[in-house]
């Protein structure tokens, strides 16, 4: 974990400030008044509407959880049969970073080799071909279900056409869609992508709206647009741990979120704010690929990579040759124009 | 779950309210500043401090998790060894109200009739023997962490010599204690207890500072006395999808909640509250057992209870007989003195 | 474990001898040939049919696997949905001494007040009425699957009326049964029972003939009444560990065991020889209750406890008072006359 | 699964068969005898005391599994912690045809790139060392244990050299090493390699000589060189569903495997009988690889590989090209020399 301090420009990461203001003011109007427990209570129930309307899902269950890993850990849990397991890039979350979640919950992951993040409906044709034709199959974990995240964890988005075929390969073999929404905001609002809410509810037998690195304090709204698709869900929530007593900390904040657009342009902010410092690189050549949500990716000389570092909090990525330095810049709600004017001007100087 | 109408007198749990001001005003007050994640910030390291202060436990490690079920199955599982049960009353949380949570982790609750609500150091002694002296104990679960709830599910409070007993009896068979303190407000302002912070740091191997139903809007503060107890523990709470990025959002409400004692004024006057109920139930005959925190336990004629309902909100219990039913008036920090104005009035009506 | 010692006259338990001579037979006429694995061999597809015409049950999947605590846990697991647990006696096998095979896979078990090691449809349906009427009930395990054992563990067995009740309880409350078979030879061979093979697979989603303890080296036959019940129970069985490359070595026994009826009367020799030593038994006022299948259970001064221990090996059961010590004393296929001869002999001197 | 026709020459597997006739006589000659349970009987110590000696390790724990799958999925679960995963080839067999058992077991397998079936000591150091210079590493995986199987799926063995350096590099990170020994008994009669049983004792903190593949009828023996090392180990087998009640089914067929090193001879007489065959593949050019023990692989034109797939029984492998295919030919203690003499025959014509 980074130590940084932050007398720095903060483009660490996304998940770095408290929330959008309007997510604070929804705590606090919570209070002085006695409401139902366990997500019964009214502004869960408000924030659940606004979801199946802007997922033009009107029968959807939402269900707020926590955290990313325990969303994802508990969907993929209650989603896969005993004898399946999941189908995920080998750069995404559940891969790599989930400190074993899934295979904590008795399911494999089965990876899948990304581009830009990102893995295709060919690939997912392949793999489930390729099971059905091992004579040995039934010594082996059958796919139940393709992991997306949405943008990927290189910022990129799956297109809305990539989408559809990936929902199509998945539902033909007999697998399911899940979509990792961490940071959904910002797909949403990229200028490239022409998925939205509504498509991904379309698309995908459960998902998740990020919350966490989209504005709110904390918390993720999953979303099964076929409600009952999985029995007893409320009880399973539960039983991963992942049921909050008092509802509407999660609920009010997704209920601020949603109303008016709020979601949205928390992501589109976010998105030119990282235009801008893409920008400034490019003019630099330092530009690794053109970002498509809030997340920009550079390759420094390791001399410019030092010196910037003592001003600037970003992320290291890698080592791509002996010469440079592949680093990560990322952008929020919470990134400051004056922020990006010194990050710029650092870049140009 | 209930579906009562809150127009009602709320006495029907201490988690039917936001939270407690102070917290409220904490969490308003972490905006505008970027800090780091996953609990590395500086406000939820002043509040491990002031934790660890009034532990009397200076190496004491303290994280943050969102809820009792998931504090109390990761905790659990993590201080269990895989052919190790836990011990827990029978009407102990973990052993009936917990989904499943801890079994899904891999183990079997071992129960023990309780007494009040409580189980007693000649119990895990007699458990622990019974166990040893089996010629079949290599084909069965061995006891291997006593669970309490400090208080307990009925309200009562486990006292400093029946904690240093049970405490010296699960040690003496190398069995570790953890203790669950939900509502652990409630019982450190009990009249009746004499166990501090400090004692239950100094007795127990982990337990949890419950925030959730003592006046925060969510979160448990898990402490464990001797750092590094449960090797890789961070790696553990993530994996049980317990980790939050912005761990601000529950260490910014401890610290509000242990600054200048609010937890234990939190406590003292829920408990005030409950005593006057209990004197306007005791004066009717009503009341089941003096309470010694927050919780009230009373039999009602059954005509009684159903008037009563029709104004109160409150929780049933049981039906001891067909002519009565039992029923919990419960307060919280929230608690008005109108409601209980009206409440008592209603009584002696 | 017992450390006796084999001079003893040996009525320990019923596992204590290799295999019955055809079942040896059998094992030696393996040799010679290829065969093909996991059980789609010959031997075992014949084991098969006459169990599934033993059975009745012409459709009926069967699997061969090694023991019975893998039968148990398997199938257990496999039948209940994450959030369900088994209901069972407390005395129970899969209660209490399965080393929490059953936790160890996800489940709880909810045990019900055993009498005669035997629960009743009246029990059954009261918990599923309890769980159902439990306002809570979305925060509890849901009873999903009744385990029964027949005989039971303390060798008694379930009428055909009993099962007939059991089972029309159970699936009125959507619960799948269970039947633990592993000394199933001795109940069907029963004077006091009239539920058959058939009738068991007519009234159980699924059971298992035991192998081990009735006159087999190792290996249980479950059967599953309606192939397809599990989806991909291959595969499960083979994740559980329990698949065994040569099927052949569980299939040949069962080949013998069913044919020419030798599984029955594996019990019935079984169950004379008990009733024989019971006679004695009771000739002396020591026989605690008539055995209804292989095991007699009989309450002994301690004197003669002591004095008989020197030259039975028999199974200490408990202590019902200070001055008396109940016994179990078990016979099997293995049983010789001239030992009964002997045990009745002592007994009467 | 194949289907294939016995009437052709048996070269599909090396289990094909029942076991061989010293180790069918060791089963014949448990009759008649009353022996105590779960492995306490004298000729599973016979066994285990054959057993210690051959590896040179007097102290070693010895324990007798019914299978692979079962002994894979047991000792890597024992010998993880909660937080761990372990390392294996991605040829290697708990990483694809294990059906999950390890994952259910609740844990990753990291996979590493395998060349000729192998990993090496420098990958092993290659993923310690980037998983600690991974500043994210408390959110990921620990590799925890090395899996490697002697020998390989694809017949190499791991020099005595590899495996030293295997070890030295593991336990330097603090990773246990496990070998799965499924066809032991090939790699020790190997002509290429000099790692004798003492060295596996010596070099591995646990490892399964394997009965099934290697002549005995099921059953592998699992050793653990430094006794105690994983506490309560006998109940841990139990609670996977490990533990026969009749020890000596397999404890007597390892006896009989032990004894006059047939375990040795049945080896060698295998991989005699492969260098026959990989002799006349050779001189058709056909030969993909000199075998190292029993396995040998070739890649047939394709109407060669149709041609012989009607008279000889061998196991499709991969598709190299449009016009060949690559196949597996495996010979075992019951390969016999017609049967060599015939497939010769048939390659040379």
């Amino acid at each position: 974990m980074s130590t940084s301090s932050f007398a720095k420009l903060p483009f660490a990461s996304d998940y770095m400030e408290s929330a959008h203001p309007s997510v604070l003011a929804a705590l606090a109007q919570t209070a002085g008044q006695p409401m139902s427990g366990y997500g019964t209570d009214h502004m869960s129930e408000e924030a659940r509407e606004l979801i199946r309307h802007a997922c033009d899902a009107p029968q959807a269950e939402v269900h707020f959880l926590s955290g990313g890993t325990q969303a994802n850990a508990t969907m993929i849990d209650v989603l896969l049969a005993p004898y399946q397991g999941v189908v995920a890039a080998d750069t995404g979350h559940v891969a790599s970073h989930e400190a074993g979640a899934i295979e904590a919950g008795g399911h494999k992951v089965l990876t899948l080799p990304a581009r830009d993040g990102k893995i295709s409906a060919a690939q997912i044709e392949g793999l489930a071909t390729q099971y059905l034709k091992d004579e040995n199959r039934d010594h082996m974990v059958m796919p139940g279900l393709v992991y997306l995240s949405q943008p990927t964890e290189l910022g990129t988005i799956y297109t809305l056409e990539e989408l559809e075929d990936i929902s199509h390969a998945a539902h033909a073999h007999g697998m399911h869609v899940y979509v990792d929404g961490a940071r959904l905001a910002y797909a949403l609002a990229s200028t490239q992508d022409n998925a939205s809410l509504a498509d991904i509810a379309r698309l995908a037998d459960a998902f998740y709206i990020g919350g966490t690195k989209c504005g709110a304090l904390f918390g993720e709204a999953v979303v099964v647009p076929q409600a009952g698709l999985v029995p007893h869900l409320f009880t399973l929530i539960k039983q991963h741990g992942a049921l909050l007593a008092k509802g509407w900390a999660i609920g009010a904040q997704f209920g601020a979120l949603l109303r008016d657009d709020l979601y949205l342009r928390i992501g589109e902010g976010a998105n030119q704010q990282a235009a801008r410092i893409a920008q400034a690189l490019a003019e630099r050549g330092f530009l690794a690929a053109t970002p498509q949500t809030n997340q920009v990716f550079a390759i420094l000389p390791n001399e410019t990579y030092r010196a910037l570092s003592e001003r600037v909090d970003l992320s290291f990525w890698e080592r791509p040759d002996e010469a440079h330095t592949m680093v990560r810049i990322a952008t929020s709600w919470a990134t400051r124009d004056e922020d990006v004017d010194a990050l710029v001007a650092l870049l140009r100087a």
